[in-house]
């Protein structure tokens, strides 16, 4: 573990920045090897965990959730990730809280972080608005800190936002980093990121977006694929380009389930709207247009419906190089949590533990992105806590 | 306090099983040394407590909460519990989280478990269903924990199913045994469970149950009332004969208050619904039938209105042997809580701060139900506890 | 910080009363010096938890939060604060615990406290009830501790009731102590409470009577000004009165808010609603009347448009001796929050960030509430808090 946390010391002076005092809002902000020390801190995290470590880093502390949207995994694992930590959770719920956007965004990030170390955030419902959120939080807790009213700058760790899911998708890359035992396993492979049906409709971009501009910093060839009419954003799409060909590594874009699935080593199906779709709900949402949505939902599943066919199955898996599935979960699985859904139950059933697998990694990536937006030397930090008593009393 | 926790060592080892990485669900699937080991852990822990130990297990920890249904006492019994070990409590709440029945029970199980050591279901509305999801959690976690995804294989403690309710019943136990000095106190003591008048419907059943399936393994000569129409589950009434007969007391059925009354040294009136009517209600809630469910209250209503005379009072206690009188509380007071129910006024009063106290075991006796499902050896690591530094700083 | 504890010491011994195993419900209960002593604990508090130490004072314990209104600053602070304190806040949803007055409050009392040390009560909806139902729960708890059915005497703080809001006064009294350099900074200034218009309705008095029936201890010329109809309960005018002449200093009763801005050094523009409307709100409520509370809120907008000139701006400012704005937050602000409210836009953003200076006390305030209904000897406790290596295991 020793050798483990000095690689994360190198990346970490390569990186050449600090998160410390910053928020974690969007992978593609942080250079390769910070990307790198944080899903290598989540891996180390976790096998230290695994081993019994005492990770209780603060003795007191609140850690504030903010769910603009519903939520199990996520919830959950904030709620383990701070709890391992030492922090204790409190839920800032708008219904009970009467918070809108203006003056008060300003206002309540400064009331509920008196004694907050981290703030977790998902706003994904509304395009255009949920890293702006993020965005705007963090500049009140920068003003309140640098004028001495906030004697800590809690972090701001992104939950899920409009355009990226950095919780999920270094979750996905830690899964993959293990599976292909480093980074640089990734060269070469090709990853296939596809559009999948689904017979819900509203479901956000972000997965796919944090998908296709984290993997493509690694060498991968990765395909992205999708009916036409489900692009995605197109600064996310011109990024993961530049990433593709700075890591000697390609990003294809397809219509075509087969093609993206043919020869992939792996295979990542799930739905999306169209981000017009996206767009128009938002704009209905903010108007409290029922019927309008009524209307757009209508207009969504039919448009989806012309694509069942994009659905994962054993026949369109045995076109991939015995390809691991991956899923954010939960899936659309057809025959048991619908009719017809992104992924048949045979292909799911094959590779559902691994799906849990990919998701006990969320919590130790939530907490190292906390530890490296709370600690000034992370790794000094992570030493000492190697050397404490066990987590447990009992042996 | 010594000699207590060697006394709970030999019941753990008489009872020759171990509750280590499993689930406490009913307490008539333990063997009998093993409730006992569990009451008398409770109450060791409850001295311990108030003597000012320290009790903190766990450096950290998600103990999970699912609430199917409201609940105060319960609630607050299992956060005081949580927290007393160590552990966080985080609340499942399906209305922030989409949980359905079916293949997402497996998998929320898992996502929710990453860094968990305990789950607390309530899960008392659906006759036939409450006990079974608990086992399908447990199943989920077994699998998942036998599968590598899980570090840590959490405990899952009833916190009242529809057929017991096994936090209850073990606290009134812990009450009586302080009350009558030792397990073999309720030897040939009369005690009557009696169901009661309620102004309202659809109360479980899981009290009464619980209490006779566990009060009939004592040699108590133990006496159920109730009005014809209002049986309890038939599989429970044939245990309890069977515990009954095995533990040297008795098991007799009347269908009068005043009879199950005379005499007794223990009595508890309690209301609760024919299971028909329970049955019935499930179908309804599952439809979502509102109407059906209005008939049906009407109907349940007017049955309990034939035996508005089921009410403890201080004439039917004048027939018993100077019984305790006990309750799980909320009691249905009569002129206090409503016009007519389950006791008067006078009768309560009496033995108001006998019922808290009752209460007052319930948080232990959770705290000993986490402790037998986590811990290897629960003795050893009582005795380390007994060890150190209270739990406060002052004196 | 040893001096300033033992100047604390000094004041509790003046005062001559503990607080130990009592509740903290209203500042005018208290010797000044109990008061004093609670703002120095607070303002000691403060600066220790900016200088690293750790007051994790409770091993474990619950910190009971009971909100029968709307809040954030608050509920953060009572989190923050018992949280810094080593207490696990769990909320007593009474939508999810179907409570209700009466024989159930007694109870419930009981029922969530047995390993409880702190209940935190916000209950500032009904004029005539918020009080009394925190004295309500404090006399059940005194009987049950006295019973011995609780081990521990949990202490009530009072989050806001219909009378006081001791913990908002206490804060805004200890930011003016900072500024100030000290109680008796505070002689002889003139420091002016007055009235705002407001755009909504039904703000609580407990604000203003707060403030005046603590400021007015300080020898301060405290001037209260409200438009006419707007008048505070008379026994808290009558209190504020009595005690501005004891202290040396003087209250003076205005209806012009220019005339209370005049040469004042401190400002605290901010709405309530008339008593009666508040009275009748009440009424209303408990009802479930909604056409009447239409009506009532129609007219008390309408009465409070009559005065839509008391908004603090840079001209009523000038007229000031560069006064100190304060206000307990969220404030009406003209063109920002609303199209007219307490205070223009420029007002607010000068003062800004003072009024988060002023908010930052409230976890503190609270925490010395705890402490001194806690602990049996608080400054010795301090002392040994003090001694503690600090809060974080990094540098």
């Amino acid at each position: 573990m020793k050798q483990r946390i000095q690689t994360i010391n190198n990346l970490l002076k390569n990186a050449g920045t600090s998160l410390y005092n910053k928020d974690y809002l969007l992978t593609w902000e942080q250079p390769l090897d910070m990307v790198k020390a944080t899903v290598e801190l989540a891996r180390a995290m976790r096998d230290m965990y695994r081993e019994g470590s005492d990770l209780s880093l603060f003795k007191s502390g609140l850690a504030v959730s903010q769910f603009r949207d519903n939520s199990t995994r996520t919830r959950f694992s904030f709620a383990s990730a701070c709890d391992l930590l030492g922090l204790a959770v409190s839920d800032l719920d708008e219904q009970k809280s009467q918070i809108a956007h203006g003056e008060t965004v300003r206002e309540t990030a400064t009331m509920i972080s008196f004694l907050t170390e981290v703030i977790g955030i998902r706003d994904d419902m509304y395009i255009g608005e949920g890293h702006s959120y993020m965005v705007e939080v963090g500049k009140a807790l920068d003003e309140s800190y640098e004028r001495g009213v906030l004697p800590i700058r809690p972090g701001i760790v992104n939950l899920q936002c409009d355009m990226d899911h950095p919780t999920q998708s270094m979750a996905d890359l830690s899964h993959l980093v293990t599976r292909f035992g480093g980074f640089d396993g990734l060269k070469g492979k090709k990853i296939a990121m596809t559009w999948a049906y689904s017979p819900s409709y509203g479901k956000p971009l972000s997965v796919a977006q944090g998908t296709i501009a984290l993997l493509s910093r690694f060498g991968a060839d990765l395909t992205l694929a999708h009916p036409k009419g489900y692009e995605l954003m197109p600064e996310i799409m011109d990024m993961s380009h530049a990433f593709a060909r700075e890591s000697g590594g390609s990003f294809t874009v397809k219509n075509s389930m087969d093609e993206a699935f043919k020869d992939a080593v792996v295979i990542y199906p799930k739905s999306w709207a169209p981000m017009q779709v996206m767009e128009e709900r938002s704009r209905l949402l903010r108007k409290g247009d029922k019927d309008g949505l009524k209307e757009l939902e209508k207009h969504a599943l039919a448009l989806n419906a012309e694509h069942m066919d994009w659905e994962a199955d054993m026949k369109k898996h045995a076109l991939t190089d015995n390809a691991l599935y991956m899923h954010c979960l939960p899936a659309d699985i057809s025959d048991v949590s619908c009719k017809h859904g992104e992924v048949s139950a045979e292909l799911f059933e094959k590779y559902r533990l691994d799906t849990y697998e990919e998701a006990s990694y969320k919590p130790f990536v939530i907490a190292a992105m906390i530890f490296l937006t709370r600690m000034k030397e992370p790794t000094r930090v992570l030493t000492q806590l190697l050397d404490r008593t066990p987590r447990h009393v009992y042996p």
